[in-house]
């Protein structure tokens, strides 16, 4: 399933195929350069027919002249080369080459077709990896060796964090960024277009990658959802998170992804889906997975969700609190304990409580305010504490790094610094926090988010991903309408209770039996489009009504279908309570997916809805009621009765076993309304609609 | 309205009460640095009856001694002393006072709350201006009067941001920041508890400086909504935007807010129909305020809202319109020239449009690449445009200033150049800011969310502030719930069709003068409770079934209420349709109100309404209705015809002239549902519920 990324990342020697002062724009000095200034750490040779020798090196016609095998061939050549000089490099025992040129099809030009027919036949037969087209390149940091045509990235610390970008031109900016805030990588990789190895390869190098703790993506689209979805089950069952920023919120970067790299960036809410099951972290921005990525850097995750925070001003406190609120986050109560330590600690006047405003006059007392932070940090009902800190930019910038270093030490749950406003990072401000042992994040939002992201990670991570369901051996023939009642029965999702009566005075009796309302819907051969002979009546309050009404039916029926059989009457439960929508059906990308929304046309305008890959057990089923922006709609409202909650996960997550075992027979199944009665009274699933494998 | 800043911050001189050494733990001494470190702007006075001699000046005992009134004294005492030292100044003729302490009554300590009452008498009965309690102080940038007890206020540049923060721990911070970023300030006030001089005051003094052209606040809850109203109103007619983030759009956090300052944060999005009113800038964050403040700082407003965006980055491209979605902003399709001359200027193989990847060829072609620009910032279809710049962080690296300059020279529109992530921000980067023109918005997010509040801003100033309704004369006494049917009526919101029926017969009759279906209701003083005796039929489709079930009515009532005399029947039209909840009423701190919402239980649950202040024309009642999330009703959806959006607005509009005419009389008035029938069709006020004034 994965292609080894070894010759790209760790090859012991590597030819530049179009070595020359203006090869590829200037690209080919630049990549020689960079390995120059890392001492070679790879053979380097040069390729160029036209020349005998460069930069005080040999320079070579073509791979035969070599006579060794080269590890990775670095095309700098146009997109017309590139085809025949891979195949002489695959002739001489070339194992990988980085292609960084486009016109290779994207827009759908017939050549560049052709030419990506080529090297698609190399990778294949040949087993030639190839990274690119329409790439910047990779970086093993670890080693040095800084395959990226510009000398931006030799400043790039060695560190932990893995990279892949499939868009090449922020690739280098984000590096540098993260680097400024501290943090160090191990290999980083732009992949592009993705003609041969593609995403899931380079993760799962990652993975494999012993000194790689995490992992940071952008991605438009993934074009192995299979390969995808394994690794990062791979990487979560070795606490490795996956952090991404996707483009495609919109329809129209959705769009534009798929213009630029040809990926298919799919349905945003299904990929979301993907992230919970499997634990990946989405970020909303490129600037959020910096903040993100430090929160993780520390290496620590909460033992559950409840924040801590501190910081010297009730206003950014106040603040503070409107985003932990926006993104659904919990403040931990203090213990009676760390309460009564904390006020001969702050400042008269300001309550001892979570978040804590310690008061200005704790600004700048740094050892008093350190103080306060360690006694709510080890509170036990925080789980994860935040710590404003006046991070110095300038070396003058006098703040001690010990009281802040001792607040994380005291503790093994996540301690994150942070700044209320982005300031500059400078060499001062990587010593503190080298001093401190913290990063600082910056911004409050983005803080928060981060800080629900470490939280959201290691409830999944505790949860690991689901075992799927197996799939029973019963094909389409076997479901029918009939019995898919019974199936859907004995998962949970009863349909409203119903009788058949053969005459007007069978139906009285058999809704007396069911119970005050009833349906009487007709049942006639003839009578196909029922209401159009008015054979259906609702809401029928005693038997008297029901008898008037199937009587009625009945004359309708002979009057306006001329010949028409009358078979009987369906005496059916009329049901009241919340309506949901609860479907599931195969992703075409990544397999069985559920959807629940509540029901009805105003939510289906709103598009209030929750996704999950399945399986989903019970509590997930809550946790998809509860993501409904509706989902006051579920608790005592207006009067209502609170609904069964329970019988609706029950239902839920019993659609989910139910499709697991039958997806070889169906293809998708949809409830739309299942009704959700009061508490107790369990759920009815009124109309089902489902599309059987071999109708689809 | 409002009282006067002038001796707080232009004053000729200045007292510091409590002058020391160690006086309001060091504060006296910093405040006298900083006024030594200007050159003394104002002449400076000290007051310590404990010394004779001080940093080289002579300490007087008291005001009395100084023997000169003095314009403004700085009191750095405890606050048990802080009543009679002020007192005795305002004896020999103090005119203003700043009070950093806190303990003034904040918590409800009843000895704060005295001193307070005391400072609140100077205020009142002697016109003693006071600033504070409970803040840091202001700071006149331009005469570099630093009333700031820090050295780091003296970095600020002069310039033409006017600031005032309720939140004093998070005030310097925030100007610091802004001035990293290249602005430079006129006056910046820490406004504290707000015991006499507020929010208000302090902007109406901003929008008079001429020298002020933006004026940025954070506010955790405005004191007096009239004054705050009134010079929000006058900013907007000189054209100087206020920007606000504000504390409290969670529960929890304008708890905080109360708790801090003691304001009132009041009802979140009650402030935000204040701020649509009013042409009020609110951002999300304090970082959100430095983007928008540095989008604002060009001084140029859109003409309309259609963005133009370039970058040399398909992937940034992509999350650019992921975000540009997000805030609902909208791309000009370019002109075909445009494209025509984009085209031989950009890569090959990456399309002509808006927004333009330019390809990776142009990523450090700094001349080609603003020469696309140039090109599209030129389009009349562009009336934002935003540019992706390399921006220099070190000196050493190399971008040129002028051809981006000119992109800006060539046009009179707004252009805002950005970069796709936060980066440091240093004097090189200053110097490429100057050299430009243009300030560096940083993060795309952020820089979207400043995009659109110039376009939003550039729309109010555009509309400005719709001249309120008189008010009539009518007392509560006058409006009887038929007169006001009558008043609906005459305001476009019609009453569904109804009429008395005497008889069954009669019912049946007056039923096809109305058309079918209709609803038949028993009219009769001993069936109040219509239900019970089944007195109300829905749905009836033709004349027979009304005349069933009238006289089925009448023979119910007989049969359970012994001795009910017959009234007769209403019967009346049945209408469907999408159903809205359009309510006004008195907020008490900002006035008339309304509220428009989809009508029913579950869109109840979403909370999914719009609100403004009165008055409510056509144009703002259609963009109440495009504000709701569930606005996909209104047009055709699964099959319903279009509603009938022209008649709602005029009903809306109805509704906010006919309350701004009646509210001496209407305490509140909510129409629920306001049915909106097809297109043509028009609106029926289906229920509608009020309260009078003398009943509320």
């Amino acid at each position: 399933m994965f292609r080894s990324v070894e010759q790209l990342l760790r090859p012991r020697s590597i030819a530049i195929i179009g070595a020359s002062e203006t090869g590829g724009g200037g690209w080919a000095k630049q990549l020689f350069d960079n390995l120059a200034f890392a001492g070679f750490p790879a053979e380097v040779y040069l390729i160029n027919p036209r020349r005998s020798e460069l930069w005080g090196q040999k320079v070579y016609p073509d791979f035969g002249a070599i006579g060794t095998p080269i590890d990775l061939g670095v095309a700098v050549v146009p997109a017309e080369a590139t085809p025949d000089v891979l195949t002489d490099g695959v002739k001489h025992g070339l194992k990988a080459a980085l292609v960084y040129g486009a016109r290779f099809g994207e827009g759908g030009d017939p050549d560049g077709a052709r030419r990506a027919a080529v090297l698609r036949a190399l990778s294949e037969e040949a087993g030639l990896r190839i990274s690119g087209p329409n790439c910047m390149g990779a970086v093993n940091v670890r080693d040095r060796l800084l395959l990226y045509p510009a000398p931006r990235v030799r400043a790039l610390r060695s560190g932990s964090v893995g990279v892949v970008f499939q868009s090449g031109g922020t690739f280098q900016f984000w590096l540098q960024q993260l680097s400024v805030r501290g943090l160090g990588f191990s290999f980083a990789v732009s992949s592009g277009n993705e003609l041969d190895l593609d995403l899931a390869d380079y993760i799962n190098f990652l993975v494999e990658d012993e000194g790689t703790r995490l992992i940071c993506c952008m991605v438009e689209g993934i074009r192995r959802p299979d390969a995808f979805v394994a690794v990062a089950e791979k990487a979560l069952a070795r606490a490795k998170p996956i952090l991404v920023v996707k483009i495609g919120a919109s329809e129209a970067g959705q769009a534009a992804a798929k213009t630029h790299t040809g990926a298919l960036a799919g349905d945003d809410r299904v990929f979301d889906a993907v992230c919970r099951k499997y634990g990946i972290v989405r970020c909303h921005s490129l600037d959020d997975m910096i903040e993100t990525a430090l929160a993780f850097a520390q290496g620590r995750l909460p033992r559950s969700d409840r924040i801590g925070m501190a910081i010297p001003s009730g206003g950014a406190k106040g603040l503070f609190m409107d985003y932990v609120a926006e993104e659904g986050g919990v403040f931990g109560a203090l213990a009676p304990q760390t309460v009564a330590d904390l006020r001969p600690i702050i400042d008269p006047g300001v309550p001892a409580e979570n978040p804590l405003d310690v008061g200005a006059g704790l600004a700048v007392a740094f050892e008093k305010y350190a103080e306060a932070c360690r006694v709510m940090a080890a509170d036990s009902n925080i789980d994860v504490f935040a710590m404003h800190v006046l991070v110095p930019t300038e070396a003058e910038d006098r703040v001690p790094a010990a009281p802040f270093a001792r607040v994380a030490a005291a503790v093994e749950k996540p301690v994150i610094g942070f700044t209320r406003l982005q300031q500059n990072v400078t060499a001062a401000t990587r010593a503190f926090q080298d001093a401190t042992g913290l990063y600082f994040l910056q911004g409050m939002p983005a803080t928060v988010r981060a800080i629900q992201a470490l939280s959201g990670y290691a409830a999944t991570l505790r949860r690991g991903v689901p075992a799927p369901g197996t799939s029973s051996s019963v094909d389409a023939a076997d479901v029918s309408a009939t019995g898919l009642q019974d199936l859907l029965t004995r998962h949970h999702l009863p349909s409203p209770k119903s009788a058949f009566a053969a005459t007007p005075d069978a139906a009285a009796e058999r809704a007396v039996e069911i119970g005050f309302p009833v349906a009487v819907k007709i049942i006639s051969a003839q009578a196909s489009h029922k209401t159009e002979v008015g054979g259906v009546a609702l809401n029928l309050a005693d038997a008297s009504s029901v008898h008037v009404a199937a009587a009625a039916m009945a004359e309708r029926l002979v009057r306006h279908v001329p010949g028409a059989r009358l078979d009987g009457f369906l005496v059916q439960e009329m049901v009241a309570g919340l309506e949901l929508i609860v479907g599931v059906r195969e992703d075409p990308q990544y397999g069985p997916l559920m959807l629940v929304g509540l029901g009805g046309v105003l939510v289906e305008a709103l598009g209030d809805i929750a996704m999950r890959l399945l399986p989903v057990d019970e509590v997930e089923a809550r946790s998809m009621m509860m993501e409904l922006k509706a989902r006051a709609l579920f608790g005592a409202f207006r009067g209502r009765a609170v609904r069964d909650v329970d019988a609706a996960a029950r239902a839920i997550a019993g659609l989910s076993r139910m499709f697991l075992v039958y997806r070889k027979a169906l293809a998708e199944l949809e409830i739309n309304p299942l009704i959700v009665l009061g508490e107790g009274e369990g759920v009815r699933a009124v109309d089902v609609r489902f599309v059987r494998r071999d109708d689809a």
